[in-house]
């Protein structure tokens, strides 16, 4: 059955499942399951949902992904990004910390569950390179300066919301009187300590002799001692009954089993945040899983996983959970930790199981600052506007994308500035493809090679025009290349031939064919021929099927060399050092 | 001042204009003068507006374009696509009759003239060529059925409305019981003698002797004999009193000055409209400009029409009319009637202007089933499906773009009809470029030409892959292309070096310029070397600004032979019979 083998991949990989490869992956889980606990809880305040969302949509997912995705490294859940989206996508719809938000949220995976598999289903992942990469790294960089923002109100001890900068400062600004010194207090000696673990205790432990990969998993340890100093400090302080807000009261249990609400309004509300959702969810996990396979010489299937990421999300949205997605930290930490299987999720989730069982009495304490200083410090490790920089020195097209991108998710938010970059990314190419580059190509002396005449010394003679289009010839640009041509052999008297070459045409649509058909009939008005060289198959399978190739004046030559030594006659054979035969096949 | 003489044509031609092309442009203007009467009022008829606003947005509109207009031929007025479209973004904004559906008509003009005009004065013309060849002839077929469609109530004298065609069809369906037989008869008879006219007359008139011309001529004066009978049968027999709806009172006046209004709702609401009716307006009025222009061998400047056609349709706003364009028919009796200058536009507008003062009285009594039948008539010439047979045999695409169009425009309306398009044809269009046609070649034995090894006898080297990319490389096709060479090198255990030949190559950008660096890597990291050949000039020079040469583990040729010729080292000089240096500057 190897067709099932590919659909469900747990086929494959559990027939083969041994001892050892039992060990790595438990050992593998206690890590990983101690760090999601925090980066769990914080990523459902992140996204404005109740904690214990955050250790739910971590276990059902998990385990989903595992028997239907294709990563064996990738850990799923709620990750930095997607909680941002999924609080702007839902404050639309209902008010942070009511109930039907918490069903919004629901829905929104539900949605997103079920668009990841019918693009899955469908072979569609391919849509998803349509998001250029400047595009996302623009995406991200902003993601992160808003959700730092956004979880600055927990480290002062106040209240303010809004999904983009401007909102969000300015309800910062006025909120700041009511700023609490023992939060702040916390919040900066949590963000100091965590700024401190990542960039000053991993060197540290390096040079105490710690193999790079512990010193690694240590230092993504920093998180849980965060947590449980300060948790202990309020609890012996007693700073709770001095403004500190804390998580509170989380219930004991497993996932519950939720029905996500479908009303026709809501469904319509949430419909593009979804598919926005879903689509930089599955481009940040399959680029996670793509580098960590890159690394041990694992191919990942883009399409399946979309159906992985699709029944992690639908996971969600029965388990009263929120939108998730693979993550670059926790799947790097399952990675160094030696995760050898998806298995290693499955006893992840079970770790997060008992913990959701058992150990939500002890984070009544946990005061928010430290969530929001854990999400702080890892998010400011995706801020990089040296993307700026790299597309303006490359490709001020690309520039502007990414320009258009920060600036819009910033100021308007992240729906607006991902829609944004994809809608000008495309547009700016198709406005570059409606101009193409037209040059006019001479021989390289002794070869058969023809270039551009302004860029190197060629050959060529005054009665053959020979143009290189550099671009397939469609609707967008036809015209243009009926101008060029005319407007160029009028007034050259001594032309006879005109030969297009067309190395760099690829396509040549309808419009474009008319458009040929309209240069051909103009040129014989004027007395020239018209000649086509190193057509490509496909394109020359489809001119067949026209009028076009009887009505041509001239001829179609297999290279453009045949075609500079038959139309230039004696003369170019003379330039032409080996004077070869031209190409029987022309 | 050639600076103001570019933006102001009649500048340039007034210089010169003389008796003979005065005598030329008075005959023809009296000869298009005549002819355009019963035209404007049908178009207004069909637009949904009171007959003399057809006058009206001949006489003011004509005189502005032949000021700031390129073509010499072009007759500026309402025609018959751009009325529906009028009629069907009226429709929704106000009752048709209506004091504010007059008023509306006017805020349509003027914001369609602004638009045309912005996108004169910022060079934007080429946004029209995003409208495939395929789609505008789809488009004005279905827009043909339903104008033919539409006018079948006139000719029963029954009252029916819509703007797609099953609600017209349901409408008449269900007024067909009111069907008034004065009517049917007078309508039946204009519009067999139309027919006539235009199919059986004109072959009479050239066997009678007359020049081809002139019987041209002759015949398109058809519908003001239909006018001046039916008219005249009306007045005799009393048929309006037995239910033949007739024109009635018009009033005797040149063009009103009017003021369009500019509620932020009613611009709104139009904003959409206005854009599709000005660039389908143009791409109409381009595409008769220059055949005709093409025949004269003048040529057209397309920014410089918009500004024309902008002017126009200003002029339409503060004068009592309604969206123009440069129409097709009125354009070919001018041209034939031997106008010389836009000063022959202008003449008619005089004419248009007496016919609006003294001649409204006679039109009294004229039935309207005479101007739907003139309508009818005209537009089934624009009726032409064959076009859906066209692109079924060259291109499937085409062929899809083509039947979204009629189908969309038949059953939804003439707006979703042209959005849908243009949008499945840019998507079509970039789906394509998103999996490109890649191609191993290999050498054409004798000579430095290179060809896919799947359709030519080629010389290949197992230890040199080399792969022609049929696309630019950019974010939408970077991943395929990686995934490609990835699974194609993968196992092929004779390959040292893999070759992309990039003479199809227009642009990378930078996420294309990521997957190249990936590739690099991967290939590096399995023992391979990577190479470009036949990179363009301007894709290099951006190259040259990355740090992906310094990278890159192989060269980049300046010609596939020179590249083939290194890396095979012996074997392919022995195949080469010429065996010539590679070309030094590679």
């Amino acid at each position: 059955m190897p067709s099932l083998r590919r659909h469900v991949p747990i086929l494959d990989w559990g027939r083969t499942y041994d001892r050892t490869a039992l060990t790595n992956d438990m050992v593998a889980a206690v890590i990983v399951t101690i760090m999601l606990i925090p980066q769990s809880l914080a990523y459902a305040l992140l996204a404005g949902m109740p904690p214990e969302a955050g250790l739910y949509a971590s276990i059902l997912p998990i385990i989903l992904y595992a028997v239907f995705g294709t990563s064996r490294a990738l850990a799923v859940g709620p990750v930095a990004v997607v909680s941002l989206m999924t609080a702007a996508a839902l404050g639309q719809v209902a008010e942070a910390g009511s109930v039907g938000y918490a069903a919004a949220a629901l829905t929104l995976a539900g949605l997103s569950g079920a668009m990841l598999l019918a693009l899955g289903v469908f072979r569609l992942g391919f849509l998803a390179n349509f998001l250029s990469h400047p595009v996302i790294a623009g995406f991200i960089t902003a993601s992160g300066v808003i959700i730092a923002a956004s979880q600055i109100k927990h480290l002062l001890g106040i209240t303010a919301s809004g999904h983009s900068l401007p909102e969000l400062l300015g309800d910062l600004w006025r909120q700041l009187p009511e700023t609490n010194p023992y939060t702040v207090v916390l919040g900066a000696a949590a963000t100091a300590f965590l700024f401190w673990v990542r960039n000053g205790l991993k060197p540290l432990l390096g040079r105490a002799g710690l193999p790079p990969r512990m010193a690694d998993i240590a230092a993504k340890a920093g998180p849980v001692a965060a947590v449980l100093v300060t948790t202990a400090a309020v609890w012996l302080f007693g700073l709770d009954a001095r403004g500190v807000a804390i998580v509170g009261a989380v219930p004991q249990s497993l996932p519950p089993f939720t029905l996500p609400p479908v009303g026709l309004d809501l469904v319509r509300a949430l419909f593009l945040p979804a598919l926005l959702i879903s689509i930089i969810g599955f481009v940040e996990s399959i680029s996670v899983a793509q580098t960590l396979a890159a690394k041990k010489r694992q191919r990942i299937n883009p399409d399946q996983e979309l159906i992985g990421l699709g029944a992690a999300n639908l996971g969600a949205a029965f388990s009263g959970g929120f939108p998730v997605t693979g993550g670059f930290s926790r799947s790097v930490v399952n990675y160094d930790a030696g995760a050898q299987t998806p298995a290693a999720g499955a006893y992840t989730a079970v770790g997060l199981g008992i913990a959701a069982l058992a150990l939500t009495p002890l984070i009544h304490f946990l005061p928010k600052a430290t969530l929001a200083a854990t999400i702080i410090v890892a998010v400011l490790s995706l801020v990089d506007f040296s993307i700026l920089r790299r597309t303006w020195d490359y490709s001020r097209a690309d520039f502007a994308a990414v320009s258009a991108t920060i600036l819009l998710t910033l100021i308007v938010g992240v729906e607006a500035g991902v829609s944004a970059g994809v809608i000008l990314s495309i547009a700016l190419h198709l406005y570059k493809t409606s101009r193409p580059h037209i040059a006019e190509v001479g021989q390289v002396p002794g070869t058969e090679h023809f270039r551009n005449i302004n860029r190197h010394d060629v050959v060529t003679d005054p009665a053959v025009l020979t143009v290189r289009i550099d671009e397939s010839l469609y609707f967008a640009n036809a015209r243009f290349l009926e101008d060029y041509i005319l407007d160029r052999v009028i007034g050259d008297e001594g032309l006879r031939h005109v030969v297009l070459m067309c190395s760099a045409v690829n396509e040549i649509d309808l419009s474009a064919l008319e458009s040929l058909e309209e240069i051909n009939r103009r040129l014989a008005d004027m007395g020239l021929k018209l000649h086509l060289s190193e057509v490509k198959g496909p394109v020359m399978d489809r001119l067949e099927r026209s009028h076009f190739l009887q009505d041509l004046t001239g001829r179609v030559f297999l290279s453009q060399y045949a075609a500079a030594k038959e139309l230039s006659g004696g003369a170019a054979a003379c330039r032409d050092g080996a004077g070869r035969e031209a190409d029987p096949a022309a």
